[in-house]
């Protein structure tokens, strides 16, 4: 979407402006020219001739020139008309500051549906209510009220940040700022009538001066929306680096009543951020310390093996626990480079990554700096993370400038953690700010920001499972005819036989079976998939079968099964004596594999989503699954396999055979193709268990539920 | 152990005194100096008449009057020579500054072994080798070498800081200084060939300014010395806070390399941890982010419910999204509570807890600080977390004050996360600072520096399952007779008998069971126990007895008695003919019940390690099992059964019966008795499976080994 003209348009005009610069109303005039905005202002209030030396209109129509963009800073209750004088003066861009609308109850939430209504209607495009606004930090264009814009002069610098809270987004911004990090966009989106936060993104993922996006989530008004952008922003290798608050239960109550925002279970976003190779930060500081590298590294890491060159071996192992917890590799080290290494560093240091020069490297700069080096030439590292302590004065300096030196000419990230105070190494830091050489004060901090951007290399299109749209192995949209056949039927709930029929015309095979109305029937069904048979009641109003006595294993013959057909037949309708019974289902007997269960769920923002996990302990107790959203690929399927603590039960554990895998993650990939075609009258599906046999051999539904939604 | 004259000596001879304050021997005295000693000062050094404005004396034996301390900071070679001096001197203690030990090789490990020997002959009591030396901050002696002394003037305070790391632990020093945090002592300990962390931190338990212990720690010596200090700490009420660093493999390969100290396995270190309350912080920050509540906050929390008062919406989900990771509770608020609060608050914010009282806190001053005494007088909440966001100006310094005086009457701990940038919120961070008011720029900092001291107060003896050391059931020492016995054998593998036998001798029994040499004595056996009976081959040489078809189950009568007989002596004989076959099992068939494991390991530092975990699965593949420094009381019994994720296996889940968990707990204890009875002859035990039968059926030993050492 193009919001350049909103971004940075070429005249604003502020419908409600003060002369008193502490107001919310005062203040975008105040910024916009404290930040040394290039374009026009038009000040709009009655009330005035002039506003902070620009002339002042007594409406939007007497603005002589055309109006890019409107700031409105007036009582709710006067918005829709002064919308209506947007359309009238062709305004492209609304921003509403005006507070009052759905987070203050029922009025405000008619009155901002009737926003949204006249937003699609007219073709306005609206930013807010009750949001901050926007700043283009690249043009000096502060169309916002935060008092951080109280600071000068903006820095501008590669991320674009998108924030549902105005409070706390400004906020971050600021620190960031005062930080040395440089952003291309802040916006505000407020209440989201118009424009959300992935329009926003989406304007960003194609501006150049972007290269990361940041965004604080509260809750995502159209999942699908995100999955794509997402997707596009992985394509185009900007990262998205996402904080998402409400992740506990009590916080995800208090997220929803204080925005209009749905919060989506945390779990699906977990996996759906995993899956886009989207970055989460916990924290402000999250943001704060992935920004340092972002805004001032020309270069970012290919890959996740770590380097660390420490003073102190304390610092050292510090990174290496680090690393290990964030999943990230330490580099093991050539042997030129150990025995370069060796060269400059005194006996009692450690020549093995991480790398331990000891404070002896206070005398010999150019030891510090021929590690350095080594390290860097070592094809089996990445990224270099540098450890210094208490090294203080002229030494000091010497690092500081070697390190500065260094870094500009590397085609691999510097980043240094220094432990010590900005009094004692003001000099020392101020070097680093200048020359770009991102630092922190803690070694956890460094390896744990860098340790993001490692991990989001593997995300990548060419390198992760999920980069690319998974290609459905059904073209979408074809339901097979069969399908169409047992949709049109008017039950929600299917029983036993017709779920697999379904799951099977989508190519989810089950073992043989055939469902038999009388006593003859079955025998004449066991004989055609042969004995030992197994045996189920058929009826839409048993569910749970082994409770109502309608199950029988391991059927041996026709005398044995003509027995068991009475007493399932009796039982039921002992169980349920309503209960409309169809007959009894004869089915193979599947050999003995792991029972694993694949299922889909709707989730209210991001459609479906496939769950997986191995049967018995791991589902039930440990709650021990896997999730995606659809569509998934085969890729991703063994992804999803592989990331349960079960897999091991897949994988030959415990004396068991290796199961099959392959035919396994096809499964799931089918599932998945299946839940994209049936979209939303698909409303839940279990296969609980699907039997997965030894390698080589295939996988079964043994059992499934499908409950549908009633078509509209 | 009195430390007092070895932090605040009345005297200090430098041995090695040097004129260049930029040398490791010039620079104590210039410390001492700085920050205003109050004691002598003696440098001693052949070379000059005075040294920084101190007589310089020849040897330490021209020293006039007594010395408490030496500082020695010559080449290593000549240390042994300086310490005998400071033995004919009278010296009571040496701090040695100089490298070249342990941690330079062979040599220098020989030295150091030298250096040990010398100080239990002599009773000089020895700091380092490799040392940076000790600090007491409230008596301005800064007996040491580290660049973060040039930073005057010292804020002393309730932490007393032990660091194995001079160079890591010097700068957290000085970055918990610039933070405003208060020291009583820093003491980097060096080598320990004398004086170790253990006796620093005992010296600080007693006394009276320390209310707090910082440990950085990389190796423990002597494991059940540090039980014993994190005993005494946890009754006297003073938290013990460590940083340890090696959790990682490669990490715990480092610290080993850089110190000469051994890294114990971070799982033991972690139960340790749990057991006794020490807080473990992951990281610099950690340390710091605590010591702004311990250093400034007069009071502590009482209890893990946690109140939240926010500015904006975001922060406060933010703040109790943290509290649910950090495993506290947020506080229910009383009814009265949230009426007081409703008056203040716009109706579009939120009277529960995370209260959001919204920005329109700029304009009340009083409903601001009116809310945070209601919250404060709720007696459900145990401490405040204050989330301000970019309230600038007057309205902001109103906020400061107010949290200022609330914060200096009230018994409850408020802490302020205010995310705004210095830049723009210096004066209101000042008023913050000097009124003692801990605060953060990052709200999930704020919840997780105080959710480590909420959940500390469970750990206070009368609180918590590990506070008191457990007693055990067994009176110390005393090895029942039938034990002896066994522990009198030569073999240190006892056989599946033998291990029961001695189990049996400490209260922990078995099915019932009886060997047997010949056929007819296992006829005897089974009328006697009674059929079913299980049969197991009897042989030290065979451990894996399913393997080696050595077992036969549920064995019904006579005739299939002696039938089987036969088949396990061959299939014994043929499994490993060289086995010692000593005859079978006949045991009792213990009813079906769950499968637990419960052995005993001895760690090199902490001596016996129990371990307990549901079988199967759960141990196997999950690696699902909870582990306690011995002794363990019942109740610790307890929390191990519980804190693993299998046991729910024990609590009725997929349809099971609820197990027997006070016997299991009572036989966990017993285990743990007798680990502490044996002593270091047990070296191995694995109860593997105990069968823990329905509710007050009890347990029983299916299988046991039991691994000796030899004895002396």
């Amino acid at each position: 979407m193009d919001l350049k003209k909103f971004f940075t348009p070429a005249s604003v005009a502020i419908i409600g402006a003060s002369k008193d610069i502490s107001t919310i109303n005062g203040k975008p005039l105040h910024y916009l020219k404290k930040h040394g905005y290039a374009g026009t202002i038009y000040p709009v209030n009655p009330k005035y001739e002039e506003v902070g030396g620009c002339l002042c209109y007594p409406s939007l129509e007497d603005i002589p020139g055309p109006v890019d963009l409107a700031l409105i800073a007036v009582n709710y209750r006067l918005v829709p008309a002064m919308l209506e004088q947007c359309v009238k003066k062709g305004v492209g861009f609304a921003t509403i500051f005006s507070s009052g609308f759905a987070e203050a109850g029922e009025e405000g939430r008619r009155m901002q549906g009737q926003l949204s209504e006249f937003a699609s209607k007219t073709g306005l495009r609206i930013c807010g209510p009750n949001c901050q606004g926007g700043v283009d930090l690249y043009n000096n264009t502060a169309a916002a009220f935060s008092a951080s814009l109280d600071t000068t002069p903006f820095k501008p610098g590669p991320i674009g940040f998108v924030t549902q809270s105005g409070a706390l987004g400004f906020s971050i911004f600021n620190l960031a700022q005062e930080n040395g990090i440089g952003f291309s966009y802040v916006i505000s989106t407020g209440n989201e009538v118009d424009l959300d936060c992935m329009d926003y993104i989406d304007f960003m993922i194609d501006d150049p001066n972007t290269k990361t996006i940041f965004l604080y989530l509260e809750g995502v008004r159209n999942g699908r929306k995100f999955v794509k952008m997402a997707h596009r922003a992985l394509e185009k290798g900007k990262p998205l680096v996402v904080l998402k608050v409400g992740t506990s239960e009590i916080g995800s109550r208090a997220a929803a009543s204080h925005t209009a925002a749905l919060t989506g279970s945390d779990a699906v976003f977990n996996a759906f951020f995993q899956q886009k190779g989207i970055i989460r930060v916990d924290s402000i500081e999250g943001f704060i310390d992935l920004g340092k590298i972002i805004s001032s590294a020309s270069v970012m890491p290919k890959g996740n093996r770590l380097g660390v060159v420490s003073i102190s071996g304390g610092g050292g192992v510090l990174c290496a626990d680090t690393a290990e917890e964030c999943g990230i590799r330490m580099a093991g080290l050539q042997i030129e480079t150990v025995e370069r290494i060796k060269k400059e560093i005194p006996p009692f240091g450690s020549p093995l990554n991480p790398v331990d020069i000891t404070a002896q490297a206070i005398n010999t700069a150019e030891g510090f700096s021929n590690v350095i080096q080594a390290m860097l030439a070592d094809p089996g590292v990445d990224a270099l993370v540098v450890v210094i302590t208490m090294i203080v004065g002229e030494p000091g300096l010497r690092m500081a400038r070697d390190l500065a030196g260094i870094s500009a000419g590397s085609k691999k990230p510097i980043i240094v953690a220094w432990t010590a105070g900005e009094q004692l190494m003001g000099e020392q830091f101020e070097i680093l700010r200048k020359s770009g050489v991102p630092y922190y004060q803690s070694p956890v901090r460094a390896v744990r920001a860098l340790a993001k951007l490692m991990n989001y290399h593997d995300a990548l299109p060419e390198k992760s499972a999920g980069g690319r749209l998974a290609e459905s192995s059904i073209k979408n949209g074809e339901i097979p005819s069969l399908a169409m056949k047992i949709l049109k039927k008017t039950e929600t709930v299917l029983t036993e036989y017709q779920s697999k029929k379904l799951l099977g015309s989508f190519g989810i095979a089950a073992g043989l079976e055939e469902p038999a109305h009388t006593e003859k029937e079955a025998l004449l069904a066991a004989e055609k998939i042969g004995f030992p048979v197994a045996m189920k009641i058929d009826s839409p109003d048993i569910l749970h079968k082994t409770e109502a006595g309608g199950i029988c294993l391991d059927v041996q013959d026709g005398n044995q099964l003509v027995k068991e057909y009475g007493n399932i037949l009796q039982n039921a309708s002992q169980y349920n004596p309503d209960a409309r019974i169809k007959g009894v289902l004869i089915q193979e007997m599947i050999p003995p594999g792991v029972e694993v269960i694949i299922g889909v769920n709707r989730d209210v923002q991001f459609g479906a989503v496939i769950m997986f996990g191995i049967g018995g302990i791991f589902v039930e107790l440990l709650k021990d699954v896997s999730l995606r959203i659809a569509p998934v690929n085969e890729k991703e399927a063994m992804a999803m396999i592989r990331e349960t603590h079960g897999y091991k039960m897949l994988a030959g554990a415990r004396g068991g055979a290796m199961g099959d895998i392959s035919a396994l993650a096809k499964t799931i990939e089918r599932v998945s193709s299946m839940a994209m075609a049936l979209g939303p009258r698909l409303k839940e599906l279990d296969i609980n268990p699907l039997i997965v046999l030894p390698e080589g051999k295939g996988v079964k539904v043994a059992d499934a539920l499908v409950v549908l939604q009633e078509a509209d």
